[in-house]
């Protein structure tokens, strides 16, 4: 396996992007305000045009204001200033198109010719329902309009199993070499998932403690409060373990267990990362009752404020056995790893939006101080991704002062904001498609990634269906099902706090 | 070897402590003051009596106004507050000893009968010159004014070779057994030092990383930006290894570099120090040329203003081969430490005030981010003693922004002031003074320490001595001479910055 070859692609052969789903809600929240972030930075190359499609008709005028909207609404609205967004709007053209046919999207080439001319790739971004990469893949390879010089970018979810993501593959690279394809996971944009690679890789003291001798178990959470926000029918096909476990949950698994990569390149560390996937004990019939806990949220609070339970939203299925909520036991059957849980844990309309990973070292094997009467808390290492992105290392100290030997826990922060140097917290979009310009995908999932983690998902949903497990209700606002509290103290371990 | 009787006898056995060599300019400056502020905080026993004992005449009102003096010039002037120390005043007495006779102390006998009538021991400190600590533990012998409960306080250093440390260890011995027996050494009472043992032993991320293969080198330096100070005598009868290495910096390496300890009792840990001085290699004739490195300062600069050279100084012999510095290469022959250099490093008249353990670590096997142009520092724990107290790690991190992998070292700071809770710094010999009163000898150093140290030394002199290696000159305010600077160098290392 050898993709070095993505890293030769030089920034210059990109002349365009083509947003698919230009008017929908990820492209309004993130894409436009990050891609208008880039052009503040200068990071936009000249004469870069944007090319928005969707199937509504709309002028470039009407379409631009859309678009200034939705960057003054943004996390990035501190940013706008009307000169520089007057040389951002001048680079968007909008297209109508119907995206699943050559000659739907026979408009964009025109766009392309008129706004970008001459050589150099076009990087087309399909921020469209999941129904419409095949489609929209077919209708660029029979219009011609994607060639060589191309790349494409996808958002998750890819398939709903390994069956449907090995068939949305196929036709994704039916249309782009895998060198030209950057599966997007934006949580692999943010700055302290960045820094657990470099505190991994870039310090000799980790090594030796990165392993099951020193580490007694590891937690990824990530706990929203909202729910399923008009998305009901998509999300209730889905469920948390196919909508954020098999993405966002696994790809930070991977990045916590991966073996040192033997350099900084999108293959070596892609490879290192799959073979974390294909390490992962697969969750049996036999196992998944005592390993996995699913949950939906019944009526309850957010924010202070009644909610209606899962099936009680509008549009709901009254009888929908979907999970809102997934906790899971996982085990990684490799040398480093084997013994050291790793609990995954995602869910909707719980108490608190948080998400982090936890590496818990192990207790120290004796307390020499227990005599002067103080107590050990393991070592933790918390990389917190949400609300806020840090870093912080906690150790037993000293306490000041004359007493014998009082320890207390104290936390070493690395914070991701201090260090910036008051500089502006990056979206982590804005990352991520600098990296597509770049050609760079280490930070992008390979398509054996994805059927990986897909056959380890579908292990655990057939479990569920052999042995018939429903989700228990949960009250919103909780921190899900009981039975989830429970799944790590079974093997002596508790949530963190 | 058992000595944890020490830990049980109780606080309430002690209700004197007689101060020898009470007028002193260490009891001034530090022993005084340290006894204060432990009455301020109320860590004095009622009742507890205070009784300085010197040569010279003075009534108990006159010693008091010289006690007050010092209090309010030291250190522990800010926490001043008359009636405080009218109370600690009614603790004082004077009398006018000659030390070195049975006869020539029994006024001690009356000042304690009177003072601090009834049962419970007495701390003898001896605050005098150690030619005096023999003569003194024979007269409280043979006026049976120390018995079975007393408890005595030696300062370093406990004699000049390992033979006459063991005459006087002797002579303490025949008087006090070595359960009664303080020799202090007040590095050890600093705040970071005693961190250094929690974060050792109380975390378990720090044994793994805690040897040979995760530690490339340490390094404990003790600069001192001061000359002789008008004790050119003194001094140059000892000369830095004596005076400094002997005591200081070993007993730091101890701390650094001793096992685990079974317990955190006083035999245990003593135990454990004693076996890495028992480990140390022995520099012998062969070997001090290439692993010493000595100097005597010249004239230069001392805080901006000329200073004269060592064998100026006031009361010097001009010819004079003393050494006023001295750079060691150390290696410690155990599983733990083989290979691992421990450079020591101590002088007058250098550039800065500044003592610190530097732990360095290995550098990274690989640097994956070569590629994205990021270079590796090796991490550090810095254990820093003078002039400020802190200990800091430092690790490699990613800066942020949208850079692919920019690195930079960052330093987790254990900050003893921060941690205080802005609490009042405290002199290291408060601790230790408090230590005395609770019996708590775990900090202080036992008999075999000093005379296995003392063994190492000796070795080194006697290198010195037939090889004829004699001090070379170094501009006061310098860094020692250039050879020193060398030393690490050699070896692929350098001082800490």
């Amino acid at each position: 396996m050898n993709e070095n070859m993505t890293l030769d692609l030089p920034l210059t052969t990109c002349r365009a992007l083509v947003m698919f789903g230009a008017t929908g809600d990820l492209a309004r929240r993130m894409l436009w305000p990050s891609l208008y972030a880039l052009d503040c930075d200068g990071l936009l190359p000249p004469g870069f045009a944007l090319i928005g499609a969707a199937h509504s008709k709309a002028s470039d005028t009407e379409f631009v204001a859309r678009i200034r909207e939705a960057v003054q609404a943004s996390a990035n609205g501190g940013l706008f200033d009307a000169a520089v967004f007057d040389r951002f709007a001048a680079r968007i053209r909008y297209v109508s198109v119907d995206a699943g046919t050559a000659g739907g999207i026979e408009p964009i080439r025109a766009a392309l010719a008129e706004s970008a001319p001459g050589e150099g790739g076009v990087i087309f971004y399909l921020s469209t329902p999941p129904t419409l990469i095949g489609p929209i893949c077919g209708a660029l390879r029979e219009s011609g309009i994607a060639d060589r010089a191309s790349r494409v970018v996808v958002e998750k979810p890819i398939g709903t199993s390994v069956a449907s993501a090995h068939e949305t593959n196929e036709a994704i690279n039916a249309t782009f070499a895998e060198d030209q394809v950057f599966r997007i996971d934006h949580y692999l944009g943010k700055e302290a998932v960045q820094n657990l690679l470099a505190l991994r890789f870039a310090n000799a003291i980790f090594e030796p403690l990165w392993n099951a001798n020193a580490i007694e178990q590891v937690q990824i959470t990530v706990a929203e409060t909202v729910g399923v926000e008009g998305r009901w029918g998509y999300y209730d096909n889905a469920g948390a373990l196919r909508d954020m476990v098999q993405s966002h949950l696994l790809q930070l698994l991977c990045l916590v267990a991966m073996e040192p990569p033997a350099s900084f390149t999108p293959s070596a560390v892609r490879n290192e990362k799959v073979k974390v996937l294909w390490s992962l004990r697969p969750i049996t019939q036999a196992d998944v009752g005592a390993h996995t806990v699913t949950g939906q949220y019944a009526e309850g609070y957010a924010g202070g404020k009644p909610v209606p339970g899962y099936r009680e939203e509008e549009g709901a299925n009254r009888s929908s056995d979907t999970e809102t909520f997934v906790a899971i036991r996982a085990e990684i059957d490799n040398w480093r790893w084997a013994g050291v849980p790793f609990y995954l844990r995602t869910g909707k309309r719980l108490q608190r939006r948080s998400s982090e990973i936890v590496i818990q070292f192990k207790s120290a094997p004796t307390n020499i101080f227990a005599e002067v009467g103080a107590s050990l808390a393991p070592n933790v290492l918390l990389i917190k991704l949400q609300p806020d992105e840090m870093i912080t290392l906690s150790l037993m100290h000293k306490k000041a002062g004359l007493n014998e030997m009082a320890l207390e826990q104290v936390g070493l922060d690395l914070s991701i904001e201090d260090v910036a140097g008051g500089s502006r917290r990056r979206i982590a979009y804005e990352r991520m498609l600098l990296d597509v310009l770049r050609g760079n995908s280490s930070l992008f999932v390979r398509r054996d990634e994805v059927e990986a983690a897909w056959q380890w998902i579908d292990g655990i949903i057939e479990g569920w269906r052999t042995t018939g497990q429903k989700p228990r209700p949960y009250g919103a606002g909780s921190w899900g099902p009981s039975a989830a509290i429970g799944l790590p103290e079974r093997f002596g371990h508790s949530w963190h706090e």
